[in-house]
């Protein structure tokens, strides 16, 4: 027989589908291909052009976003003020939006919203301070808002994903942990893990959880093990009790069968 | 053999691929599926939501539209000023917004962009008015401007087209182009057909004619042909000369193939 596909011989053993399958098969890809050409034109349309500073200075947008690394963790308070990374410009409607009826993803941000929408002093002046964060990384946050895009590396998601988590954005912070998930091997499990627990990233709380369990012989060897152990013992008596269970259920799985 | 798809058994000669094939082909399904998935979930989250007369009133919306029926044909200069049917309300960042680099069809509106950038009277005021439309549409119009989305029905898709003609929204003039185009009978032919010229709706104007050069025996008996033949008469020509064409087309390939 000949394959209306890849148009080569096949003996039965190799048989896939019958021919009126094929066709339906063929159909629903055209469907499927014809569909994403419809989201992605629309997605198009949707994205926002970046506010530029010159958009800022001329009136256009009406917030300034300024990145300060230096507060939260040791900065002093003159640090925490000083605003000398450029500003990154952005509109209110943009990064607040109101909640869509039965879209409760499309909530951009409740945390700028309540305090944009509240008289806050942020609200007033319009120049908002972003803890914590690099000018990069704010400038990729922003333009996330406006795009739904961003060029991911691991560093810039895990950044992304803390920041994403501080204001709620939950589109963003489960994109990041999508992709943080795909990076994960032997080498970097016990950080994500260890990161996965501070931000309530379950998916890549188990993925890394199932990293470390198929490595447990050496686990104890590693140095971000015994980094774990004297700073959050807790989450390291998690990772044993996970792979006690395991292991417990895999026995009682073997009785079951025999 | 069995079909690995509906688990039917079949003939030879109903054969359609090979194993690896239709593995192939599942996998590509799901590629495409998990594609849509995406796409679906970054548009609801760009998706902005219509504001309401409520966001105006408190400032947040900068704009309000008022659709005007009765300008242009036939409207008094008094009929034009009156602004008696609810505003509809509208950020600036959304209707004008600046053309993304590489993506033309982003830029939705340069009309408003070119009003609303200017010093005009509607930058200024934030009032804009829209004449020959009625509230209904105005409103589907600006909503489109917020999510991409709309319900149409061919009275909505018509009166939606024109105005995406008007402020230059490519996207929505291309989108109801493409919903009337798959409404094109020999009953609406003429109709759409003359619609399409006024609006150069290049998709729309050959699907009607394609309709039309079908059905040429009944042409000269509707209604709507008489009416075009006294109100445009050069319109009517063209047809006749499509039909013309390829009626030459078709004989000289059956000549060459003889």
């Amino acid at each position: 027989m000949w394959c209306q596909s890849c148009k080569e011989e096949y003996e039965e053993e190799d048989a896939g589908t019958c021919k009126e399958c094929y066709e339906e098969a063929s159909e629903t890809e055209e469907e499927l291909k014809r569909e994403i050409d419809d989201l992605r034109s629309r997605l198009l349309f949707l994205r926002l052009p970046f506010p530029t500073l010159d958009a800022a200075a001329t009136g256009h947008a009406d917030l300034l976003l300024h990145a300060s690394c230096c507060a939260g963790s040791g900065g002093s308070d003159s640090d925490a003020g000083r605003l000398d990374t450029p500003a990154v410009p952005a509109h209110r409607v943009i990064l607040v939006s109101f909640p869509l009826r039965a879209f409760s993803m499309a909530s951009r941000s409740p945390v700028f919203r309540a305090m944009l929408e509240n008289e806050m002093e942020e609200s007033r002046s319009g120049i908002i301070k972003i803890y914590d964060v690099t000018y990069d990384v704010l400038r990729a946050f922003v333009h996330y808002m406006y795009t739904a895009e961003v060029l991911l590396d691991e560093q810039m998601a895990s950044d992304l994903l803390v920041l994403a988590e501080k204001y709620e954005v939950k589109h963003l912070k489960a994109y990041c942990e999508k992709f943080i998930t795909s990076k994960v091997n032997n080498d970097n499990a016990i950080t994500h893990y260890a990161f996965a627990h501070r931000h309530s990233a379950k998916q890549l709380l188990e993925a890394s959880l199932l990293v470390l369990m198929d490595n447990m012989s050496t686990l104890a060897d590693r140095e971000e093990y015994k980094e774990l152990v004297e700073k959050d013992p807790r989450l390291v008596v998690e990772i044993y009790e996970a792979y006690l269970n395991r292991q417990v259920n895999t026995a009682a799985g073997k009785d079951r069968s025999h």
